[in-house]
């Protein structure tokens, strides 16, 4: 769950004062999420969402909140953050920084459509190209430099053959460059629990908390390897063909895009394959929530290798 | 009706490129408004109202809509301006200075209930607080200067007794010194046109086209003497106290603004008399539009000038 610090309608009275945003009708935790609390306030104006930072401090998070400002000012579907009446975004409660945004409608689908699938890389290609005039810079802090220097913890703990894998696609990734492929702002993270959907369109894009700067078609990559591969590691190729037309409506893929795609696919998997073994041998101490499954994006590894069409 | 300048789908299709709002769906020009061009522009993202300015210049610009996207951002309800990929938010279509912005939801309401009133109250006070970190500046192009100025070509034009009245009420506001009173950036010319009202809420306040840095007080005058009065002049008490205590929920008024009130209420009262009286009798060549009765203000000016109580 997902209320580690608790917040009480007597603690935010003050809090909101700092606000334009009427006064508290309702305070409610929010029970997902897995890094920091969330609460939806509900005041006589809307409801919002507040999140208390229990890791980020104060100085890291301009990137992120000025970067979701920006987008929802270009007519992004995202979470607005509101500033308070000293002008700041970033504000401070019971010990914790805060950020409070508009909420935004819609629901996470677990199961999406073609059509859904479709409007999210419209929508992930509008970002990419919205966020061109955002001029915060962020190195990507799951890039090729952190997994090279995580993976030799694991490699011991792995099965042989695991680790043998595992050393293989690392090598195949160090071999590439993708200096000359376009790049910008990413989201970096964007699965099935970080957008809310209503009906078929997007109510928005969640969760900036590991954006950065980095190479556009690694985001698209990403999201297709959420949003359209089963648990087996397959990918459905209608609603692969449909995020790649959704996001090509908006951004068409250059001829050196078109050509990293198939190793980029397997660099997407990989960074959640490591992270995700990471997180099952080495627990942070005291983490009770359950590690995602590793192997998932082992499978989506294996499956974009033995791959002849890959969508375009 | 307020189509003077057409645009197009066609004309629509290579501005919309400019933007990250996705694709056209309809197109629908907007019959309100007098002085400049609207459109609904309705996309695949979402609903958004276009203006064409036919007045103000793209110079002239930058104060209104950075204000409005600033309250946006601090949670007001305005209607918040869609920034495009070159990050600005005035564009440029057929000729004209254009602004996007987010549909807000609601309609005009001709005669407001109490329980209204205090909600434009309230949201008219959270604009001026949040206002105070907005670092534009512009002076009352409708101001005391602006009145004492205009006034001598109406005399003439006038009755006797309507031309002496009219002098007097300019000496009564001369006399006036308002410098101590709280200011800041004001609306200026929030009638019940320019309030989208959503059930109870305000769903947006919009045009923002007089903003600019004048007393705290007098924006609520005018607020009042156009939410409260009727046809004949006289205020509703009810929702004259609503407005108020809707207003001070937010921002108490000083002992000096209450000593002050009084004359404010004449003083915004007095604006619209004069540059009614300017549209009456010295209508712009060409001008189709019919003018708006200036003796309503009149009527307001006698019934405050009668009136005991002011509601605090």
């Amino acid at each position: 769950m997902s209320v580690f610090t608790t917040v009480t309608a007597e603690d935010l009275g003050p809090f909101l004062k700092r606000y334009s945003i009427g006064s508290l009708l309702e305070l409610k935790g929010i029970a997902a999420g897995i890094t920091n609390t969330n609460y939806f306030v509900t005041t006589s104006h809307g409801r919002y969402v507040l999140t208390l930072f229990e890791n980020l401090t104060a100085d890291e998070l301009p990137f992120y909140v000025n970067l979701m400002a920006h987008l929802a000012n270009h007519g992004i579907a995202v979470a607005a953050p509101v500033a308070n009446l000293a002008d700041e975004y970033v504000d401070e409660l019971n010990g914790r920084p805060t950020l409070l945004v508009q909420c935004v409608p819609g629901t996470v689908v677990d199961k999406p459509s073609a059509a859904q699938c479709f409007e999210v890389g419209e929508m992930l290609a509008q970002m990419h190209l919205a966020a061109c005039s955002y001029r915060g810079e962020m190195k990507n802090p799951r890039g090729a430099d952190w997994w090279n220097a995580t993976a030799p913890c694991l490699f011991e703990l792995m099965s042989a053959a695991d680790a043998e894998q595992l050393r293989a696609e690392l090598a195949l990734q160090a071999e590439q460059c993708f200096d000359d492929l376009p790049r910008g702002v990413i989201h970096a993270d964007l699965f099935r629990d970080n957008v809310l959907l209503n009906g078929d369109h997007v109510g928005g894009f969640i969760d900036f908390y590991y954006a950065c700067n980095d190479v556009f078609l690694y985001d698209l990559a990403i999201t297709l390897n959420d949003w359209c591969a089963s648990e087996s590691g397959d990918v459905n190729a209608d609603r692969a063909k449909a995020l790649l037309q959704g996001y090509q409506g908006v951004r068409v893929l250059q001829a050196n895009e078109i050509a990293a795609w198939p190793v980029l696919l397997r660099a997407a998997a990989l960074r959640f394959w490591v992270s995700r073994l990471y997180d099952f041998y080495k627990p942070a101490a005291g983490e009770m929530t359950f590690a995602k499954d590793p192997w998932h994006f082992q499978r989506i590894i294996n499956a974009h290798a033995e791959r002849q069409d890959f969508w375009l």
